[in-house]
């Protein structure tokens, strides 16, 4: 469950823009606007925030710079777009926000502790709490429900802060409308992603192929992907059409990103995409490619030490030859191709409404991502 | 840890106006428009949006019928506030999404699958996942992880829809921003309030007076009190001034109606206030009763018990007495009259602003809180 955070900057920021530096700027105000509405709460609370803040920052800023590049690019010609920059800038920050809150509930759930090999929020305050006895196993659980707790209220502080954004930009009340309405499917989409994984993985939910793909879409394409893209289209002041067309596609680049980070964990080589090898088999994640083993006649072999925490390098290559075999290796690559085909057939169905910046913009993309090997 | 929910319609609700019809309408029509929103998302997620709804119909409406009675009575005269009416519906059922976040968030992180004697949302999901072999003691811990993290997923989505309506309503972008500092406020304190609430139980924040004081504010009043009442005046048409004023009076009587409670919980009558007694001793429940006790030569003697699951009656009753003989009973009753106090000067303060109607109301919420027996 990682919410596509191996996603690089080389791989999604749009070529061409380097928008870092106001986009650091933007997210400081914002910072501190936020600390000095709880400057009269107590100096433990504040503490909190500053560990907040600080995990925020250590953030590759994709859905930002996504935003930001394509409402660039989108509006080199119209007037009203450029005059949006701003807006589009604390669209972007917000989107940030809210990939944060979302990362934080996530390691809630989830119980885990480190993000990238680094402590996340949580395991900062289980550290904080209690800093010459910290240990990562088998913490204290009392310090454990402390450190987990902060991390509800601290996504909830984000999510509320992500609306408070999108619901005071300063435009015409129609177009903010329709980032609100955008927002809202945001959140449904991705909530429910995350409700889907969770069930996958504690059985509640009865695994199958389709619900393996609905996840991935739900979780990660429509935050990730969707909502940078169609903002930047409806601050360019795209039609609501064209913004449902650039949604679709936003939908299958997501998809598919995050069927290649499932392909990648599980048939690339652990150096080139830095995770533990088989670490997805270990854990008993619900891909697309376990759900289509699941209906073959190779499932019986592989599910002895599928979800097997003590899974060995032998017992791992054993499954992945056995994946290869039953064709999920294979399905698994030709669905990433359906969605990058599918990606391309629907930007050059918008050649005609879109200036050739964009057209270029978006199928750069999808190149990048059909070149990915890690 | 209850977020006012033994607030009972009598003592609350303005007297002689009954909005339970058009509340129950209104919030209907709130949860068909996520149901459509959400009808795409298969059966799982959507059985547990219907379990949510059947919780949240289950509230006693306290905050939206405070709203609607005080926007009513301020609005007698107004043009602008008669026409406001639809949007304080609106406003007033966000209050009740806003409520049914809070303890769903509330209920996750003290774990508890009861509210009121009944199950909650977390333990109608529990049910739900095994019906067969359910459990409320010692539930299995995959089926409780499942439950909890149905209620983070189902918190979130009301504080969003909560956000939706706000930023939504049709008003003048600048009476809409006040209502957004309005709920931006709220958010803060209510989570401040939580993490407060938690860090005292947890003793991740030393508990003293001055804590449990500012944390019945932040965690109860300010959501259940100051916020209906801002909204009704600010969609009144009433100035900032003002509202500023109406919003002390809400968290004066919101801080006292916390600390009624908690006094009613240790000294009153457990018959009369229907929980049972001595569970905050035994939950070792940080109020500004303990608060005050623990600055006192009896505390060794009271925290001998205190905190103790297995409280015995006896041993309730001797805490209750030391409690009283500390001092910490006369200094709860004396702390609650200050409030009671500080409100009724804040209102006649007000007095050359508002109608009578809305002075007379205001001063009946206080008189019914001063007569409070249960």
């Amino acid at each position: 469950m990682d919410n596509g955070m191996t996603l690089t900057t080389e791989q999604l920021a749009p070529p061409g823009f380097d928008f870092n530096e106001e986009i650091y700027l933007e997210l400081n105000r914002t910072f501190s606007s936020l600390s000095k509405r709880c400057s009269s709460y107590g100096p433990e609370f504040r503490a909190c925030l500053d560990t907040a803040f600080q995990a925020l920052r250590g953030g590759k800023l994709v859905r930002p710079r996504m935003l930001l590049g394509t409402h660039r690019t989108m509006t080199t010609e119209t007037a009203t777009g450029a005059a949006n920059h701003e807006v589009a800038l604390q669209i972007a920050v917000a989107t940030e926000l809210l990939h944060f809150a979302f990362l934080v509930h996530d390691d809630v759930i989830d119980g885990d502790l480190y993000r990238r090999g680094k402590l996340n929020f949580i395991g900062q305050i289980l550290k904080q709490r209690d800093p010459d006895n910290f240990s990562d196993r088998g913490p204290d659980p009392e310090h454990l429900h402390w450190a987990s707790s902060n991390g509800i209220l601290i996504g909830n502080l984000f999510l509320a802060a992500t609306h408070q954004v999108f619901a005071r930009v300063d435009l015409p009340h129609p177009a903010r409308l329709r980032l609100l309405d955008l927002l809202d499917h945001t959140m449904n989409d991705s909530l429910v992603g995350e409700f889907l994984d969770v069930g996958l993985s504690s059985r509640a939910i009865t695994p199958d192929i389709n619900t393996a793909l609905e996840m991935s879409r739900l979780k990660t394409a429509t935050y990730t992907f969707e909502l940078p893209l169609r903002a930047a289209a409806i601050l360019a002041g795209l039609s609501e059409e064209d913004e449902q067309k650039v949604g679709v596609i936003g939908a299958h680049l997501g998809t598919a990103y995050q069927l290649q980070d499932d392909y990648l964990s599980t048939f690339g080589e652990a150096a080139e995409h830095g995770k533990d090898a088989f670490s997805d088999l270990r854990e008993g994640k619900e891909t697309t490619i376990i759900g289509f083993a699941r209906a073959t006649r190779h499932w019986k072999d592989i599910e002895v030490n599928f979800n097997n925490a003590e899974l060995t390098t032998t017992q791992g290559e054993q499954i992945r030859d056995l994946l290869i075999q039953c064709g999920a290796e294979e399905y698994s690559r030709d669905t990433i191709r359906h969605h990058l085909d599918a990606c391309r057939l629907s930007i050059a169905d918008l050649r005609t409404n879109l200036n050739h910046e964009v057209i270029d913009l978006l199928f750069a993309q999808v190149d990048q991502l059909d070149n990915r090997r890690s």
